[in-house]
């Protein structure tokens, strides 16, 4: 199981994918969460104490260095470096629940094949092609560090949407994007949903995108985020909520 | 008055950056609103109709294959286009607003500073160092098209927070990357508000980054998104919090 969860920013998708980790991991299953996103901390949502504290993976300069034999001038280095020891390296535990932060790929004047970007996407490949956990990735709307290599292995892309009209317009540049990467099963999760206008909303607006199911508004998020706990922590509505997310995608993807 | 309004994706640029708009056309003032967010629809906060049908600047390949003086293979064009006659040009007015959407840069293998870039940071040059219109400019996180030139010229750039760590730590972030581009005024404005409790954490979140004030959470705001009207639409409190933080901003830039 190898999902990608994306979306506009603010619509939820790193409640949806904390939440997706911890039940996945109750199940006994070993999961691997991956913060892909520089606008979001999944550690907090997690529960992880001094999340703040995580060093992103991209700020290993020495490794990046030694991983991708970057020249001095960094204009020269191999696009396919040794990854596969990362995880078990560069990681928190917490839980049953394994997290890597991967971090801000800084652009400067270098283009985007920079020894960061071919370091997430190499370990991104690795995540999705070569590991048996179930990995859970909380990416940007961009979607960009999903390599050609390995999308066709990617279970589901998931796409959070919100009742307002911008979400969903990402949604479908997320499905375009995804459509040009080759993968094909992309399906939409509503989030924030206050009432039955939300959810007549919601079904209309996806068009031919799978609803997989809808999360409630519920203030207590924020509560559990200014207490520096999970976001799924005494939160039997959401934990009930996306249970039935995962049956409906297990039903989808049979 | 040139003010630049970020924050984390989902707090509520787009809504501050309307509202601020109106009340600026309202007292009688040109009012030039740039939408340079690629994850936010500023025309549908402002209530314009068929908001999605306007086509971004960065989409008039031609004109910006002339202007920059594009090689055929795109590696020579020049740093410094005109672009003083594009507001016109290029712009939907709207209530006395007149709004310009900039769109986004796909980034490919050739870097940063590709000519769509150059375009849209000597267009906003510009707009902060030449215009005499109220410029409102809703930006990303990265606050990346603001160049160097015209940073001491921002009267204030305003960032966006909500109940919620993540989006502190956005504008602590940014903070800093304005800092680097040697803007000194940076105010935040908290943004859905529920109650007491949510005061006091952004008040004593926030540091050093004076609070200009708050806006409370209203659902109204999403009703009015799916009814396709203005974010500020009918709806006095949002006006009414929004004129104060103007008096707020007035009162610290004297």
């Amino acid at each position: 199981m190898k999902i990608a969860v994306s979306g506009k920013g603010g619509v939820g998708k790193t409640t949806l994918s904390a939440t997706l980790s911890k039940l996945f991991a109750d199940e006994g299953r070993k999961v691997i969460a991956i913060d892909a996103d520089p606008d979001t901390n999944l550690a907090a949502a997690l529960g992880i104490k001094d999340a703040d504290k995580i060093t992103p993976l991209v700020e290993f300069k020495e490794l990046i260095r030694e991983r991708t034999e970057l020249s001095p001038d960094r204009k020269v280095f191999k696009l396919n470096p040794t990854v596969s020891d990362l995880p078990e390296k560069y990681s928190v535990v917490s839980n049953g629940i394994r997290l890597m932060t991967l971090g801000t790929i800084k652009r400067g004047g270098s283009g985007c094949a920079c020894p960061e970007g071919v370091m997430l996407k190499a370990l991104l490949n690795h995540l999705i092609l070569q590991r048996d956990e179930v990995v859970i990735i909380d990416m940007e709307a961009g979607i960009e560090h999903l390599g050609r290599a390995s999308t066709r292995a990617v279970t589901a892309l998931i796409v959070v949407v919100e009742p307002g009209k911008r979400s969903i317009q990402t949604a479908f540049q997320v499905k375009k994007l995804a459509g040009d990467l080759g993968i094909k099963t992309i399906y939409a999760v509503g989030n924030k949903v206050m009432n039955d206008t939300h959810r007549e909303f919601l079904k209309n607006a996806l068009g031919d995108i799978p609803l997989l199911g809808m999360i409630s508004y519920s203030n207590k998020l924020i509560e559990l985020d200014l207490k520096g706990e999970a976001a799924f922590s005494n939160n039997e509505q959401l934990l009930s909520e996306v249970s039935e997310i995962i049956a409906q995608l297990e039903e989808c993807i049979k």
